[in-house]
């Protein structure tokens, strides 16, 4: 089973710019039941097992009223990918499609986004249902999902501007 | 109006730890009509104007493929923000809630998401409409749609697996 690092027939890979043009903080780790890429989903399920978002330090308290949501936007960091990859064939048939046509984890910044169900909070972790990353997965962002959420601050104009 | 950098009343900020965890490559650039935080919508609208993602070398080819899809899914890197934020008060009245618990820009890792309805494609031009952020905002990402998407490749364990 082609799986992983290399490259397969139809592929195109290009040489990476240097990834430094912003800079990430891992502000978690995710727990899941995955240890392997071959036994992950390819797309969470919201009946899938919970999965634990343990929250680093100092940002806990950044968790205050997140328990007001039932769905929320999580955004990891696909730790294990390549990132050079332009042309993908996920069926491995020669048959290839752009990278940006695709979810896969293999791209020039590996960023896994999943809308969860929140299961609840205990302390600094954070308890859902619906990913699919791999164990010790780092996390980068959390929020409530669009969908649930009316911005609290005051309307701009932008806000009404339709074509 | 209270905007931007100050911190309000009731606000909480820490000490941000370097953000050197892992390093994005911006991979092209979003042209809007905003060119002020004060303008700007605070959510996009699907029947909004057209923008336009400018996708950089050596990404373009990564393209191939995209127009298949009608919702697509962008990240962005909200290059203004500040990182330091654990409670916020939206409304500037003390009331505050955790950064997670918002969709505000203000956040450690300051990647903005949404999804946009696909317009066309225009030589390495993404055009598309939904978008909410300020002109020249860095593009990070750019994936079909989850909801639209089927894994090409092939099932795995983890999909069949409900509690």
């Amino acid at each position: 089973m082609v799986r992983g690092s290399e490259i397969r027939e139809g592929e195109l890979a290009v040489e990476v710019p240097a990834a430094r043009d912003a800079g990430l903080v891992f502000i978690g780790r995710i727990r899941t039941p995955w240890t392997s890429r071959d036994d992950a989903p390819r797309q969470g399920r919201h009946d899938g097992p919970v999965c634990r978002l343990e929250i680093f330090e100092p940002w806990v308290p950044a968790l205050k009223g997140i328990d007001f949501y039932s769905n929320l936007e999580v955004i990891y960091w696909l730790h294990l990918s390549r990132r050079d990859l332009l042309l993908q064939s996920p069926k491995n048939n020669r048959s290839t499609r752009g990278t940006f046509s695709l979810r896969s984890p293999q791209r020039p910044n590996p960023l896994g986004t999943s809308i969860v169900k929140l299961v609840g909070v205990e302390g600094n972790t954070v308890l859902v249902r619906g990913l699919d990353c791999l164990d010790e997965t780092p996390l980068v962002d959390l929020k409530p999902d669009r969908c649930e959420f009316s911005p609290l601050a005051p309307p701009q104009a932008g806000d009404f501007e339709a074509e």
